[in-house]
């Protein structure tokens, strides 16, 4: 078992951040409150999949929303854990441990703030490995686990049991419906499984991935060493390009920071130019008229100097910026997940070809 | 106790939709749909308010949506039995009676399918002796009872319990959301309460009231006599104006039917020019740039030969109506009613002036 400190904490952010593929939510409000409650004697153990009983009752926890949204308006930061107790009043049961959604800006944060209220265990792993904007595309789900009953719970006092959905999807729309209607910010309980599913379906270890990635940065920069080499060397994956954001393009639609950025390049990589299209998260590079690199591999934009990542909604005119790209967790990449997560799933008439 | 016969329902569904004001959703189908189940064996028992116990469990029971969806999208029809259903099994009591929702065109003949469906005695009586476009306008709501947990159901399987809401208009506010989700009708469950809170908040008597006006409609009719005199005559009020539809501006804003109509008078009417807004309902006319009739004053557009009701999707170019002012029930008229059903709370600065 892994007890959290608050010396864990700017690098889980930071880690946390760079898998989040731009999305997730805000980064630092997220790290604030967790060390918050750290300071005010809450415990965070952290346990590893294979730790799980298969009798254990799982919950999945995170936040739903616009990231944007997520910058504009504080949360309170105790949603996701009223959506976790409206689910254990709905279903009468106690939940023996809770598993993150997505590993991303706030999200990572919003898992281990439900550990620390509800004094729950917190899984170390996520169910994407990754951020991506919809509910449908948790390997929980993916992989057989019941989308109902789900719980959304808000800032103000709201409290919405999602008893059956017909699908996945269908809990994506009524979730988004009732988040947007509710101020573009909520948090969610879902995928209610036992141990057993869980350790089958959880993209696993990457809390302790983002970690890791994070203290490389951390260090690299006292150190006075390249942070994004030092990230590099930890997670695989590799540097894209390294350049200057010369336009970006936002909008929200449906709840949704939907838009593209344009790069260009510098030094080795002078006169390339590079279209990213983002949905909360960074979805596709194009580059020469050709999709190059689109999901689940995961496109990450950070600053060239200091190995930040730039959250999508961050995202701005004269930035310089590396964009990376890094494998994808071989559960995102079966034939069933593709078609949860691939390109076409987004709506891009292209084949996904891994690019490492 | 009133066991509803087929040959009840024409009655009640025309009674019902002279006092829906124009809204309540598609009479004919709702009727269709009863007697369907009348005629497979299942019962609808009415019983008078009085004839509750204190201790009795009540849901309120109604479908939620665009009236214009109603005339679009067939409903199953058993949507408000599944929000009852699903209220049950999440509460884990089961409820002893249902009350309806509002009067209104489809909306009487919803409580007396959940009657029929969930083999429940249905209140003669129910929320707003008329129809109005938003939750937190029922009586039962007005007069303290509690807006949470409702249940939405949809017609694809998909079922929310709104567990906790700040407030009813929250209730209105989230459950509106996930009806436009679902595709702009759902079956609601609402304001649970007990038998004397049921007593003490609902206007009495109305499915009662639907069937003498629908009746005497009926008789009119066949009597070769004035139908809109008839059913002046059992529910008071007045012929405001006889006239000519010359204009109509419709259209669907946030799953409501928002729009005017401008009706010019024929005959003693002539020279007159009369706009009427609604809001599902119609809520205001206008007269010489003055507001002559507001809310919760129930306002009625009927056709003047057969003084059959317009609902407010179905007003059309060159229709003749008459314009009927129905009184509204004493229950609409105090201070704290008038806060939520009064011509302020739908956005006109003008006073209430009862119009009988």
């Amino acid at each position: 078992m892994w007890q959290i400190a608050e010396s864990d904490l700017p690098a889980i952010s930071i880690g946390a951040a760079i898998l989040g593929t731009g999305g997730g939510g805000n980064p630092y409000l997220g790290m604030l409150r967790v060390r918050e409650l750290l300071r005010r004697g809450r415990r965070i153990r952290v346990i590893d999949p294979e730790d799980l009983h298969d009798s254990d009752l799982l919950v999945v926890s995170g936040a739903m929303g616009s990231p944007t949204v997520s910058y504009e308006k504080l949360a309170r930061g105790d949603e996701e854990a009223e959506a976790v107790r409206a689910l254990e009043r709905h279903l009468g049961r106690r939940f023996t441990a809770v598993a993150p959604l997505e590993m991303g800006g706030g999200n990572s944060m919003a898992a281990l703030c439900v550990g620390a209220l509800v004094d729950l265990p917190v899984v170390n792993g996520d169910g994407m490995g990754r951020a991506f904007p919809e509910l449908q595309m948790i390997t929980y789900l993916i992989y057989g686990g019941t989308p109902s009953p789900s719980a959304v719970a808000d800032d103000k006092g709201n409290r919405v049991v999602i008893d059956e959905v017909v699908d996945a999807r269908w809990l994506e729309r009524i979730a988004r419906a009732v988040t947007i209607e509710v101020g573009g910010h909520a948090g969610l309980a879902t995928a209610v499984m036992d141990g057993a599913h869980c350790k089958a379906s959880i993209i696993p270890r990457t809390l302790e991935l983002a970690h890791r990635i994070g203290t490389a940065v951390l260090r690299a920069r006292d150190e006075k060493a390249d942070p994004v080499d030092a990230m590099l060397a930890v997670c695989g994956g590799r540097r894209y390009l390294r350049g200057k954001i010369v336009d970006v393009e936002r909008r929200l639609a449906r709840g949704f920071a939907r838009g593209r950025v344009e790069l260009v390049g510098f030094g080795d990589d002078s006169g390339r130019t590079v279209v990213i299209d983002f949905q909360n998260e960074n979805l596709v590079i194009w580059e020469d008229g050709e999709a190059t690199v689109t999901v689940p591999d995961l496109i990450t934009i950070v600053t060239s100097d200091r190995g930040d990542p730039v959250t999508t909604e961050l995202l701005r005119y004269g930035y310089r910026v590396d964009v990376l790209v890094l494998p994808c967790p071989e559960q995102l990449k079966t034939e069933r997940a593709l078609a949860v997560v691939g390109p076409r799933a987004f709506g891009y008439d292209v084949e996904y070809r891994p690019f490492a």
